[in-house]
């Protein structure tokens, strides 16, 4: 996991992701702390999940310093820079896709560095990506992100899905990370920008 | 655990709740990897919650890959078979009482299995059984089942409580699973149909 | 863990918040089942939260019969003494604020007696104190408690905090535990009696 890629990469997932829980909790008008919490949660709440699911105890978003004070610096320049982000037009979202890609990362890779199956790197990496922004909605009460018509999950589990093949083929490091984020953001991306959607039921 | 009632009657859980899983999403319109996910998180969600209780990592429902295969083939069957399904008055109700026998007795046999003390194994049999369908409902912003006037969670207790006394008389894997399961099944569709409840307060 | 003092503040902190998930499932008319089942959920979820967290399995609100014992007692008494509580102007939010207390000090002793850091104490610490209200607002339906206007995580975080600086100094056991509840109850009374509040944003 302290390959300086992945450290990159989870450092900047955690990035976007307190961005779209700061910039949430802000549209609701919490508090200070409130916009910490949600932006902690939005940041954290993935990768908490997949370090209990992989029994990683005590999760790193908690053990490691770095996350809870990444967090609340996005806090604060989220509030201070609050006008800078309302031009863009659905930050949330924008930040929201960059973090999920970042996360399917770390999750598949992380997955498979403490010995488990594919099939755990596929699904723990598709959570990792999705779990802070499903739990960031519930909070603040919106509609969950997994829920909207465009594609979201399936982003996550390509992005996944990269990574672990990249892994099996003996390239996890220093490319593969990367295509596998760019992918998942690409896909996120477009799918918003030209409302591509699967079939719907 | 490998014993093979348990196989079957924890693979029969899932199938059962993920059709629930599935219709629940079909009824909301979601596409159809939300149907998947919806179905995943329903038939998951509680084994993934008492293996994390229990310690058992990286939790069953991602580490075997039957389960996810169960999950697809049911998502896409449920998506072909609707007009099927819709001939049940309240399919959801039904595969998920079909699901909260099956779940109580896995889990309470497994947290026995596992070491742990009778208490446990009654509360984690509970768990086992409601937890797929509260998260269910919380996803798709369903009220949740367990807030239903008819008696649910008291259903899934009476399973566990068979299995686990079936246990403690050295006849835990023949025949008590099923019986469990049946009377877990008998309570709540009376309850449902001839509206039992307990007194509200 | 089974310092006298911690039993005691724990056993209050269960109690405490026990009564405030009865009350509220009690406004929701739930059945008899459902207002055991929403206190403790309340009264052990953020114990749950904590040990899973900590990998200290099974969570001691499962593995030790007094809890459950603790939070039945109390769901009858909650039925049977109903016109009492309704005297009280907020019930929920001031039994919330006692268990707040309480649950903050335990999570930040635990997480310390189990080996971890001082950051991971502060953060359990406060989840373990915000936790059971936080599902029992979901679960019943209502706006989370932590999303209200007055401080309410800050509070927890004060507590955990005194506790963590008084171990640090070797004084864990007999005056801090009481001397952190007692101040992040204080905090919390007085920010709902004067709405304190942080700016918002």
């Amino acid at each position: 996991m302290e390959h300086t890629s992945f450290v990159v990469v989870d450092l900047l997932g955690t990035l976007a992701f307190a961005v779209s829980g700061a910039v949430a909790a802000r549209q609701r008008h919490l508090d200070v702390f409130g916009v910490f919490a949600v932006a902690y949660v939005a940041a954290c709440g993935g990768g908490i999940i997949r370090d209990l699911c992989l029994g990683s105890l005590p999760p790193v978003g908690m053990a490691d310093w770095r996350y809870v004070a990444c967090v609340a610096a996005v806090s604060a320049a989220t509030i201070v820079a609050q006008p800078l982000l309302d031009r863009l037009e659905r930050p949330i979202v924008f930040f929201d896709s960059l973090g999920l890609g970042f996360f399917a990362v770390v999750g598949a890779h992380k997955s498979l560095a403490l010995g488990s199956n594919v099939e755990v790197a596929l699904v723990l990496g598709t959570i990792s990506g999705v779990g802070g922004g499903v739990l960031r909605d519930l909070l603040v009460n919106r509609v969950p992100v997994i829920l909207e018509k465009e594609i979201y999950a399936l982003a996550a589990l390509a992005g996944a899905s990269i990574q672990v093949i990249g892994a099996l083929n003996g390239h996890s490091t220093f490319i593969t990370p990367w295509v596998a984020a760019a992918v998942c953001l690409a896909i996120r991306s477009l799918a918003v920008r030209y409302s591509w959607s699967l079939p719907r039921t």
